[in-house]
């Protein structure tokens, strides 16, 4: 029988205990939510449930089209110029997805006989945007830039440096400066997916390019927007929508729109996304607060459960990582939260690099004092 | 320097006459639409836009996270569970676009080990799931079940044969029984795109697998939905929104849920894409005349331009593709179009699999006479 196989992974997976089933949730779900990416709180935020309502209204329900067919709207056009601006990059092009931004920058700018340096933490859409492109990648020790040095060195064409600024799992940051440094030394190009870092990191949450000095509009001492990174974030975290987007030179933009398939191949992402994107955006460059306010969650969070004896990754933005003992009991540990009222994480092998399981915390900026003491009670009384 | 090499590409692309650039469009084009997907004519609907700012009012902007943590809304479940049973097939689940179905399709169902067949002529997403897999790609000639069978007797362990239902390309439809046919013989899965099938084949738009007889509720000749055919749509075309889906027994759900990559690490789709999915399905169901109206459109068309000596191919859906002479003539035949008012679709390399270049026309079904007479016109009068 076609596809018999799969019953059987199917059984290794329940004996394994790590069968994954879907949750509906309703639209005022009860739980306390430490489990999603809405970092700033926005995704509810009725000016940008506004701006997707009326872009749908006065745009339509979608793009109707690729974006070089009828799929770019001057919404679109709109998104992409005040990203870019706000981010300190010289041009934008927004996509359906953020998995779908980094397939398109990676194997658009890893042509046939390039390199590819690839941190061994990177997310699932930096990988399969590696396994996709027609360059050799070669993967290195995680936030390693000697290691990034030594790859360079076996490379004779061109070369692109690929890593997460902010890492999903344990929220931990690339470091970025080095990584530049080493990339500049060799001419390389350095792609980073700040999927976590926008709206977090960097004066008023321009992301962890412009929080490293890496972008920024230009001025006096450095007359040009930068010529070698480009950045890929997602407008579904902070942003509280849905897409993603390549930040870069606007060659390399102009590039991507002429070669990168998951662009030319995609519908437009929908009027609704990408008005509930550039609400949100413009309130937060209006609230410029509410990224200092994720890091201040985060950090407090971090030290509370660290206090209570819980091994806790420091966080670098808004991630907050805990170590479980294993997956089962970190499955455990996650319902256990569940049925005390508040939703968390639970990363678990094949979705971690390492194999440890871990419960994952999101640091939300409207979190209130009084929510943030009940998480904290929450996850020390039901600890494995 | 960094991302040296795309100057001499984007010189070769200028020389050749291939430079692509974005064209924001206004939301209310005074050009006649022949170039968007929006084949039932339902991204502006009334229905369709309110379906989507219900959405995002109650919902919220985004889905705020992985389906599997929060990204599952009760109205994702509600979608999926309508879809499937729309289509005939047990079980449906909702991607942030047909592309990612697509990769999550072929790279769940293709293990280390396995065959894959593929057509020649398959959509870029499907190529770019066979690339990512983890199977052997064969591709085979176009629309050919007697090169897929003599692809599968070279086969030993599990199998899929990859087809589009309808090619996007010349609006060509599949041998989709043969096709059946002769996965059935082998005991091979046979994965089908209908993202230009959908709304527009089948009895009131049910797709192409159900109009093919290989889908549909049990009855007492099947009494047992489809087991060895899986479906991708998308939800950006027929249903005026954004997102893609897939179809198939439970089983193959359950299996994509735990195994598929841009499912497990991708935000879920934003409520309001899925409220205007829903939305348009369910005009879809109780407007089923619709789904008919945009294939006669499609023949009219067709026959009117053939008449007129243009070389036009025979729709099977709703798409019809007229031969260029050259890309440059194509370009050009595209943009008196557009001055003359008609928006038409122009495909060349490198997005044509056979390197010859044609407009492409989306027969509407909300199309009048009048719109379509014009169309004839504009198109004839501006021929190369």
């Amino acid at each position: 029988m076609a596809f018999g196989w799969i019953d059987e992974q199917a059984r290794a997976r329940g004996r394994a205990g790590l069968v994954r089933t879907l949750r509906p949730r309703p639209a005022d779900s009860p739980l306390l939510d430490l489990a999603s990416n809405d970092y700033l709180g926005l995704a509810r935020h009725p000016e940008v449930t506004e701006g997707a309502a009326e872009a749908a209204r006065r745009w339509g329900g979608g793009a109707t089209g690729s974006r070089l067919v009828t799929g770019t709207t001057e919404l679109h056009d709109e998104l992409e110029r005040e990203l870019a601006a706000f981010c300190g990059f010289e041009a934008a092009l927004v996509f359906s997805s953020g998995y779908a931004a980094n397939l398109a920058a990676i194997t658009a700018l890893a042509p046939h006989g390039s390199l590819i340096v690839s941190d061994a933490g990177n997310h699932a859409s930096l990988i399969d945007g590696c396994r996709l492109a027609r360059g050799t990648t070669q993967v290195v020790g995680h936030a390693d830039p000697e290691a990034v040095r030594k790859a360079l060195e076996t490379g004779g064409g061109p070369a692109v440096v690929v890593s997460d600024t902010v890492f999903s799992v344990d929220g931990d940051a690339a470091p970025l400066s080095e990584l530049a440094q080493v990339c500049r030394e060799f001419g390389a190009g350095l792609v980073v997916d700040d999927a976590h870092g926008l709206g977090v990191l960097g004066d008023g949450g321009r992301g962890a390019p412009y929080a490293a000095g890496l972008a920024g509009a230009p001025h006096a001492e450095y007359p040009e927007y930068p010529e070698d990174i480009v950045v890929t974030v997602t407008l579904s975290k902070s942003l509280g929508s849905q897409g993603g987007a390549v930040l870069g030179p606007a060659r390399v933009i102009d590039h991507l729109v002429n070669a990168a398939r998951t662009f030319i191949f995609d519908t437009g992402l929908a009027p609704a996304a990408t008005g509930a994107a550039l609400a949100a955006l413009r309130l937060l460059r209006r609230e410029p607060e509410r990224a200092a306010r994720a890091r201040e969650v985060a950090a407090e969070l971090h030290a509370r459960l660290t206090a209570s004896g819980l091994e806790a990754v420091r966080p670098d933005a808004a991630v907050v990582s805990v170590r479980a003992p294993s997956p089962e009991r970190a499955v455990r540990w996650a319902a256990d939260c569940r049925t005390a009222g508040l939703a968390v994480g639970c990363f678990r092998p094949p979705s971690v690099p390492d194999g440890i399981s871990r419960l994952r915390l999101t640091a939300r900026a409207d979190l209130t004092g009084g929510q943030l003491d009940r998480a904290v009670r929450v996850i020390g009384e039901t600890r494995p």
